[in-house]
């Protein structure tokens, strides 16, 4: 139907995650309009990221360095440590700018099920990460699902040996919604969880 | 906050239309966990269509040709000619394989508002496409608008001297569509337009 380089490039966008047929109908005929210099931009970018970012060789997060700023930056809290399963986390995390210790990024959650253990995300680079550092405190902070769940007990099932507090962000009724719209594992945890006001 | 690899990615994303900061930023990690060789894709598809699509010498549609495959194509009705404003609404007709004449892309529509004529939208060249041809019949398919009846209205008015039958498609209540929810300027134009059953 259409001439090869549209269809192609159809098919390209197609390859991104949430792009159906016609976003990817959209976006090929502006791309054809648009100047020149942007599409070099985008094509330049897109090799450059998938070239250039790669792991953190200590944390896993993205970077474009062998070890990433957060990593290299002596300035921050040596006694805690948080542990994400998305490198994006991590950017949302510094995003707050409250939380001032290091990170560490699982590849993913352990999933018995989807034969996913611990060797698979990472568990033993954490540990190396540990290990020689004077972390007092591991704060899990992943999805609050049964894989997440199953992922925090088995961190800190390990990291009892080594005398560290582990613990995960809260979970609850999030800030401003309406508590009848909220399922009810989650108003059942945070009447578990409840605080003194 | 990013890297500044990640960052160039966003900000390729965000120039597409429809893509805010959201979206590119979910776009961009995807793309970095993307395998290399659909990125590869990815990047080949926009080189080849920014430097290969091109405007029909014909028609104005979109080919990677001089002329199109449509103009190229004897066999089609030498009688009728449609008249689009967008080369996508080409593929549109197309893909409905019921309309067998040949086509012309204007660009855009006359809008004195925005200072835009019939020689900005490309008017002399279609006269220059009728001209020397035996079309019958001109359809004009064109959004029902102020700009779309300008346009409509001007090129019957210069083609009335070629003795050049020039209709435009029905406007009306969409097929399934509940009249309740319908605006009231489209249903005084179905009841103007009305037909015997």
């Amino acid at each position: 139907m259409y001439p090869k380089k549209i269809n192609d490039l159809i098919e390209a966008f197609k390859l991104l995650p949430g792009i159906g047929k016609r976003t990817a109908e959209r976006l090929s005929f502006s791309l054809i309009e648009m100047d020149k210099n942007n599409v070099d931009f985008m094509v330049k970018s897109m090799q450059e990221a998938i070239n250039g970012i790669h792991r953190c060789n200590v944390c896993n997060n993205y970077t474009d360095d062998e070890v990433c700023p957060i990593c290299s930056d002596s300035e921050r809290n040596k006694e805690i440590i948080c542990i994400v399963d998305d490198p994006k986390n991590v950017f949302l995390f510094e995003r707050l700018n409250s939380y001032k210790g290091y990170y560490f990024v699982l590849f993913g959650l352990i999933s018995p099920i989807d034969g996913i253990g611990p060797d698979d995300i990472g568990v033993n680079k954490l540990i190396e990460r540990i290990n020689g550092h004077d972390f007092k405190e591991v704060l899990i902070a992943v999805k609050p699902s049964i894989e997440g769940e199953t992922t925090s007990l088995y961190i800190k099932k390990i990291l009892e040996n080594y005398g560290i507090k582990v613990t995960k962000i809260a979970s609850g009724v999030p800030m401003g919604a309406d508590i009848e719209y909220i399922d009810s594992l989650t108003l059942q945890k945070a009447i578990e969880d409840r605080r003194e006001v």
